[in-house]
């Protein structure tokens, strides 16, 4: 493949096509900025974010999942969700059409490619088949403050095993991952439900039909914000909130209504006694022993793997994304309290989820392939870190930077930065055309360490002058004359130029 | 940003548009397949590339160039190539319609975005501003083999610097990424030109027209393949070739001719040399003055740099990409003769290039801004790794696989793995529902180092008995009945259970 302009023939063709005629031409100028909810990341940003990936990655291919990038395209058929059938097929998806008129989009998550992998491979794969990916989604949705229409997600599938380790190994996995990310231990959790258990609590409660199973769902998923006896009422005949306005209820009875509430509320302390109290109140329904049978599995896994209550725990108040599990579900909280915009103390909440959904491959087989996950989000993940104190890129430097002082000179000056980074320092010379004081403001602003400066008097005595510019970077934001200020020198010194590379470590290496 | 599905409300959605529920509709399954010249990357040639961008982002980084990541979209008008004007604006870029009508393009290249970026950000940037990328770039171009419409480009700039020493500085650092990256000094060379040296040997050659220019540049761009005789007709007369076909010729005096090809053959040996010899060809001209003095400036620095002309030479020949850029042109060749698919030999040829283009951010703001850059392809410098001998995927094994032998201890199993993993072993529990033999079978297919087989006499024993795959794997392949392949026991021991992580990791290490 050949990434260059191809020889002479598309030579004539840029030139036909005015790539470089753009500037003289009487066309209007673009303006130069980025379509909504795009954003460009800078080097702290992508720091930060490399550093999660690259320990993330450390840890899923510890536990034999190995990589996978699939394309940025999709066929719009094989993302199932958002079919094409009018004229304007963006709902949710950037789609357009391929020169032989199919349709194509760019994938929206990482599970809706994997499965068209599976499917497509599925002869050929070592199976189960465990991979893990990195990798940019787009979603053609109404951005908003923090809420892009592309980021980066992580996410790691065992394809092919209907085992309950399969998903245990998945949760111990997400929590290993988290922690070598840089989450201390404890901060945050993986919370596990399994939709058998929803649906045996459905069964025992005498709900039968979808709508009302929703409701029962939506009333659950206020437990946080309204508390038990404001969930009760959503449960029973409905609420009455402080506006006055009234939401319908469930219309469960007041018994039905209590076992949801003790379902709910099953989740707390050790793996085991939950299970225990689960089995009080949808024992008996065959489809929630099922999800015991599962969770039992589970916890045993768990234990196998030495990760306790503390990292991974029973709740089965997480109803968030059951509708599309299968079986087993887990979302990954940060528990510590963090504060809002306006400075108000809130709940981090998710950052990240997963579960078992065994229907997705066979979208394209036919035959339904158990499948289990865990995904989350780069830059929330980054955000979660930064809010438990762990600030990835805190540590990100700029380069040594070597001032140019005679024009005549600038081959010694590109020596001196060639010696600092052949010793493993990032140095680079200053290549504008200002003079002195602009060139140490540069420096300042690319947060550069040290200042590296050789004028006549040090080329003529062998030596170079080292400023320390964390030292001295708030006295020369106020220099206003060079010559005061090589008087002045602060946090300067002067030394041979064969102690040039020991005498700029040593001032790297003082700083933060 | 909230990558889960959002509580109930979309849950609901989801369940309205049907996600579940494709496999038992009655629509037609969709084929597991991605559309043309997308493909799917395996974890063999992700390490391969992940390497290669961690050794060259480590490089990029020293000399001082920051990370920059812009988004997939731009505006189509800030590509500038490819307005779309029709109803099928799909010319060379993937283009869709937003929301509000206006026209977004993946974008087909990194400059045109930084270029955006800059323009956008320039009052507040630190400039000169360097900085890299690695992305994803689309080109809707016609697929073919090894021609993909999706790949990684990795592009170094420096922007807002005129000095011949900025374009040094990248030619230095493509060296030094090109070796970090893995290949062997010696077997690449950046090949070095400069566009006034040419229009310097138009004018001095007496080529007036843009077309006769092209001609020209055509011919010299087949000097590799016709020798100077062929291109001699090609700036003359024209030539006929072995089909008798005949290439209208450029129509240069036979002096002109000459000269041209003195222009050509000029670079050979060391860059002062080549200088003298070009200024012998084209001096006089002001144009090429003015080229010839950035070279010289060139050479000073890359001296300074320590980049000897084995590295990085001056080679009037290359002409590729000469219409686009405005000054100085990189081009970096591989050295090395490889064979072709038929096992002939040939050249490798090109793995990237760049050069000074001064016009690409004045498309934004109206004024000329210098601009030098370095561009590879990931894939294709992965593909001239594997060339010149360095395969840097050789290493890549799969993880140790623990065995099940026995479905009511694998919480032990999930244990003995975690061990392994906690040692910094990749291993992972089989987690299948099959026999010994095809369980063996996979640890083959994953590549595995060693298996772990703990049965019924190793759990009463307390000792976990090991299989070196690599000296069992041919012997293995054979066997058809379990009981006789545990007694053969190829490359088996059987060691204490506390022994285990010294006993793995003693048949990891003298493996492969």
């Amino acid at each position: 493949m050949d990434r260059l302009p191809s020889p002479i023939a598309s030579l004539s063709a840029d030139a036909a096509a005015g790539k470089r005629d753009a500037m003289t031409s009487d066309a209007p100028r673009p303006e130069a900025r980025s379509p909504r909810g795009f954003v460009d990341r800078r080097a702290r940003d992508l720091t930060a974010e490399r550093k999660i990936l690259a320990a993330v990655a450390e840890v899923y291919e510890r536990y034999g999942f190995e990589a996978l990038d699939t394309p940025a395209f999709e066929f719009a058929d094989a993302l199932g969700k958002f079919l094409p059938d009018a004229d304007r097929p963006n709902e949710g998806v950037f789609a357009l059409q391929d020169d032989d008129e199919q349709w194509m989009a760019l994938r929206y998550d990482l599970t809706a490619p994997l499965a068209r992998f599976a499917a497509q491979n599925w002869e050929t794969l070592a199976k189960p088949f465990r991979r893990y990916a990195f990798g940019t989604v787009w979603r053609n949705e109404k951005p908003g403050p923090g809420r892009y229409r592309e980021f980066v997600q992580c996410d790691a599938d065992t394809v092919g095993s209907a085992r309950p380790e399969a998903d245990a190994e998945i949760i111990a996995m997400a929590v290993a991952g988290l922690e070598a990310a840089g989450l201390p231990a404890g901060s945050a959790i993986v919370k596990i439900n399994n939709r058998k258990l929803l649906n045996g609590l459905m069964t025992a409660a005498g709900v039968t039909s979808e709508g009302q199973k929703l409701v029962v769902l939506r009333a659950v998923d206020k437990l946080d914000r309204l508390g038990p006896d404001g969930v009760r009422l959503l449960l029973g005949e409905g609420r009455k909130d402080e506006s006055g306005d009234f939401t319908k209820g469930a219309g469960l009875t007041a018994a039905a209504a209590e076992r949801v509430l003790a379902f709910t509320a099953a989740g707390t302390g050790d793996r085991a006694g939950t299970l225990a109290r689960l089995a009080d109140v949808i024992g008996g329904s065959a489809e929630g022993d099922e999800g015991l049978a599962e969770l039992a599995a589970i916890d045993a896994a768990l234990a196998g793997l030495g990760v306790g209550a503390d990292r991974a725990a029973f709740d089965p108040s997480v109803v968030r994304g059951l509708e599309y599990y299968t079986g087993a579900v887990f979302e990954a909280e940060l528990l510590l309290q963090t504060t809002d915009d306006r400075g108000q103390p809130m709940r981090f909440g998710s950052i990240g989820g997963g579960g078992r959904y065994d229907d997705l491959v066979a979208r394209f087989t036919g035959e339904r392939t158990p499948a289990t996950g865990f995904s989350f989000g780069v830059t929330r993940l980054a955000a979660a870190l930064k809010a438990a104190g762990r600030d990835l890129a805190a540590d990100s430097r700029g380069p040594v930077v070597v001032l140019v002082l005679d024009q005549e000179r600038m081959a010694d000056y590109m020596a001196v930065a060639g010696e600092l980074r052949a010793a493993g320092l990032a140095a680079e010379v200053y290549l504008g055309t200002s003079g002195m004081r602009p060139q140490m403001k540069y420096a300042d602003r690319r947060l550069s360490p040290a200042a590296v400066i050789i004028g006549g008097d040090e080329f003529a005595a062998g030596t170079v002058t080292l400023k320390d510019l964390d030292l001295g970077r708030e006295l020369a934001s106020g220099v206003t004359d060079n010559a005061a200020w090589r008087a002045e020198r602060p946090g300067q010194m002067t030394v041979p130029r064969a102690e040039l590379v020991a005498a700029v470590r040593k001032i790297v290496e003082s700083q933060p």
